[in-house]
């Protein structure tokens, strides 16, 4: 049984425009979030996980006591888990631009009273961040003693490095990269173009329509699966076995399991997800390159080097290959950063950020232990 | 300046009508085919090249002088190159199911007058090679000096060697597998769902509509061409860079290079292939599993130990890894084959077959000089 947590909201920019990093404004801006745990008297052990594109700010417990499902990393949240919640104040809030309760093309726009579909500004993980440094500001906390997440998560950890290191004490960046390549961004345009391939999208505006943009979110979502899991990972998982068969069928129905899979995760996806959003995260991350504006990933971190750096990659995620976080190793060691590193076996692909809990676990657990004692937390 | 050759048909099956492996029957039967310098009296200097997923029988020159371009291998079959039409006799068919001739979904069903669309039958890799074993029969060929492709070529030239051993003297399977796996069936079927999901697909009867499914063809090929470049191949091609302009632009358009390259190249393929044509072609290769009713691969290829095998597998494929090449190639040494296995060196992904040429030719020509040599050609 895990526990009961309430999704909470903070709104700010209500006088003053937030500005986008594209010159665009954003009035006002709402971050939903949790926080599981208790913050100290010093406000010193505050965690915050940066969630994954399709993630939210529900990262652990359960809304209430009849949910089926617990938040996306209630395996590593939690009482005596990897961020132990008897020690620690842990946080977790929706990016900007996602559809689960902050900011983002579904929410209504106060100057039309209608959902801001396409209307809504481009967003990138730096203003994702940057909404995350407000929310932090509001729970009055001067610096966090930890920034952790995988993937999108990873990336949101990096921008915390490089852009804010007076604010965080130590990063711990999973499964990630500080530069989108252009096989990401190609992912990326493809489950875009299953959305605009969809005559429900609309160009966006779907809100009020009798039907959503679903058979073309699903498609972006069946492209998604497959690159989170890996070659070994599907032999493992389905082989080529028939579902609910023991024939070929000859006939364009579901007869493998993977086939199966697909289908069914593409299908409950467009429950829970907004296309809009699908659209506007997953720019977000095909801007992400921390190295743009200094040139190279050496001098992004030049600000950084006091921080303490957990760095974590998977031998079979073939999507953000452990090279990237190599490169990112050798970047920190350049600036004499205190960098621990480790390549961990597994046959998971991507997803073994969420999968190798015991792991994830041992790693986690001692890494903040390690930094919980610096602290004197 | 390349050779002009014409497209020629092959009739079959007007009478008794040709079973497939699902059970059902087609008739007729027409196979489009190419064929590129002589073949000599005894009839022992042919080569039979099998094509891909999106290829044709025109596998070299031009269809016109006015031709932008060749046939796909136009680099590889032709005077002087590595299938030397100068000494060989080189044939080439379009797939059965396929849309370049051959009898597919697009061509008139003779009982109703209309396109067949969905009511063509569901064809598999073997039903493809009997349609060119008619092929090589209508010729007048006994056997092949050999048989070569790559991809869904590769496992044209498996079955080959498995089921049609007396007729074959040699086959060159490249970077291609005897056995489809989860990950490559994932692919084909979001590949397939992203046209089911296009509403002009209209159950595949959209041939006397006025739209057809373009908009799912397009992104099932996007998908496609992803699987067959390399992480590497598009950091080196595209990079990160921008398409006609400076900045990002924080909107959805088509910014990045890469989103170029996939965009333009989804639109073209729907000029000149089938939506229907892709579906049965892909469901062809979902099928494909040479273990299927022997077990292993052993035993699938115990008629075949006479044959010569030239393996080849690229170190960047990612979508065909080597390891099953390596595979194939353990069970062909486990019944004496003679086989001669290289896993090239290569950044190119999949796509490595039709571009290492230089590579290529001088193994390939090497291997079918050697053949010519054997077989007194």
């Amino acid at each position: 049984m895990s526990f009961v947590v309430d999704r909470q909201f903070f709104t700010f920019a209500q006088e003053e425009p937030f500005r986008l990093e594209s010159g665009a404004t954003l009035s006002p801006v709402t971050v939903a979030y949790e926080t599981y745990g208790t913050l100290n008297a010093a406000k010193s052990n505050a965690i915050l996980i940066c969630h994954a594109l399709s993630g939210s700010g529900h990262a652990a417990g359960l809304h209430d006591e009849a949910d089926a499902k617990p938040g996306w990393w209630d395996e590593c949240i939690g009482p005596g888990k990897a961020f132990d919640t008897d020690q620690f104040f842990v946080i977790c809030s929706n990016v900007l631009g996602s559809c689960y309760g902050s900011s983002g093309p579904p929410s209504i726009n106060p100057a039309t009273g209608r959902p801001y579909g396409l209307s809504f500004p481009v967003v990138t993980i730096g203003d994702m961040v940057r909404a995350q440094v407000h929310l932090v500001d509001h729970l009055g906390i001067a610096k966090l003693l930890c920034v952790a997440g995988g993937s999108m998560g990873g990336m949101q950890v990096l921008e915390w490095a490089a852009h804010h290191p007076e604010r965080v004490g130590a990063v711990i960046p999973i499964a990630t990269t500080a530069r989108h390549s252009p096989m990401l961004i190609a992912f990326s345009e493809v489950g875009r173009q299953a959305i605009y391939a969809d005559p429900a999208w609309n160009q966006g505006a779907y809100y009020d329509q009798p039907h959503k943009p679903d058979a073309g979110l699903a498609v972006a979502r069946m492209v998604g699966h497959i690159t989170y899991l890996s070659d070994e990972s599907m032999q493992q998982k389905f082989g080529r076995r028939l579902k609910a068969r023991e024939k070929y069928g000859f006939e364009f129905q579901t007869e493998f399991e993977v086939e199966s899979y697909l289908k069914y995760n593409g299908s409950k996806f467009t429950e829970r997800f907004d296309a809009n959003s699908y659209l506007y995260v997953t720019k977000a991350m095909d801007y992400f390159d921390l190295t743009e504006a200094t040139g190279t990933l050496t001098a992004a971190f030049h600000r950084s080097e006091h921080l303490k750096y957990l760095v974590i990659s998977f031998t079979s995620d073939w999507l953000y290959p452990s090279y990237h976080s190599k490169e990112l190793v050798r970047a920190l060691n350049g600036v004499g950063a205190d960098v621990t590193y480790l390549d961990i076996e597994s046959s998971w692909g991507h997803d073994a950020f969420l999968l190798e809990v015991e792991t994830m676990t041992n790693l986690l657990g001692s890494f903040i232990g390690r930094l919980a004692r610096e602290a004197g937390v």
